[in-house]
């Protein structure tokens, strides 16, 4: 379980981590308080659904570790990166090929909550995102993951393309989703792999679509240009499970 | 094309319009209007990130259709609900076996228009929803359907059971995503073909499942227990594609 809570004190504090997307279970504010500051702070965090408790200011003494509140605490909820290598070693646990998806710029939070709770159910070892440019673990995506954010590692690095360079040495093949690919029906996806998901409207970057071995497009038959980005990955994981249960 | 524009006039039309879930384009209200019931259609507007433009009384006499705008006029736009009949013949025109989608009360609207979108790039004749207990075709639907709303058909029905007996009448086999059935790469997905996506929470209803001639699982390796409804349908969806590309 990498969940767990603590505490964030004082009206700076709090005010940016709700800026900054952090996971707030709750907030305490003292009762009757009118100032700017904190009601900027009620304001975000109605803004995100967050519980608000006003309360006395004995409680938020009893509260606080600090006892530096100003008048407001947040519970937030701390979800711990992990390691790339902690996914090899899962995979290596198990018995698998390693199986991992690598995010190239998922912007929207619903998707990337969807994603990994897709990568969870298609036994994948970890989800790859990242530093920049991308949505990180905020609330929404712990919600729309249904929990699977528990249980399935997501590591955020500095440069996919040359995460890929290094799972490359380590035997990962690498496919992307794209068009003008192969049909996926058509690739061997069999063997350890990273499944690369482009962004919502650019799709996969040129740089790390260079890095790629396999492009795979999924047949579309329609008017329109693209599967969201968190079908297309669901669709493209099943096919690397239905070709691994064969 | 089913897609079309006008105007909805007056306080408590557009009032209602927003409140109904109607695509609303753009809201025109009178510049310098503090009057309650336009506060109440402004805040809506907000909620549902409709784009407000303050308007002179001249502007508004000039856009208005009615003359009795009453300071409010908002561009709606109007999606036809297609009938069943409608997608049956489109399939028979392109010579293909029938491929509806059946959604069984679908309530969050990034999910329908998700689905749209799939059932649009799966090649499917058609999406067919139930009048009760399900989200209909609101702006947040046409939007995350990228379009797809304006090419493949939705209809609306008053009994998903029902309509599932008329179409098995013409031919139709019914598969409906859920635990404890057969995995899906297994089952005979080939013919006309009616897919059927349960709601998110609780699944596919009983009388509807009771209906169905196939009971498909999607494989579930991880820890949690199901898939986006919007993934999921994305998933089946594509295990149909490939059988029939056979």
């Amino acid at each position: 379980m990498r969940y767990e809570e603590f505490t964030i004190e004082g009206r700076n504090a709090v005010l940016e981590a709700f800026r900054s997307g952090k996971t707030i279970d709750r907030l305490f504010v003292l009762d009757g308080c009118k100032d700017g500051p904190v009601q900027t702070i009620v304001r975000e965090a109605r803004k995100h659904d967050t519980i608000i408790q006003f309360v006395a200011k004995e409680r938020l003494d009893q509260i606080s570790g600090t006892g530096h509140h100003q008048g407001v605490i947040a519970y937030a909820a701390a979800y711990e990166y992990a390691q790339v290598e902690d996914m090899l070693r899962a995979a290596e646990e198990k018995g698998e090929p390693p199986f991992l998806f690598l995010l190239d710029g998922i912007e929207d939070p619903h998707n990337l909550g969807a994603i990994i709770r897709t990568a969870n159910l298609a036994g994948a070892h970890g989800v790859i995102i990242p530093k920049r440019r991308a949505v990180g673990l905020t609330a929404t995506v712990a919600k729309t993951s249904a929990g699977a954010l528990n249980y399935t590692p997501v590591a955020k690095v500095t440069n996919l393309s040359a995460t890929i360079e290094e799972l490359k040495e380590k035997g990962l093949w690498f496919v992307c989703a794209d068009m003008g690919g192969e049909q996926m029906y058509r690739l061997n996806l069999k063997g350890p792999i990273g499944l690369v998901i482009g962004n919502e409207g650019d799709g996969v970057s040129r740089l790390v679509r260079e890095k790629c071995d396999m492009i795979a497009s999924i047949p579309m038959k329609g008017d329109i240009d693209s599967l969201n980005a968190s079908v297309a990955a669901g669709v493209l994981a099943y096919e690397i499970v239905r070709q691994r249960l064969q």
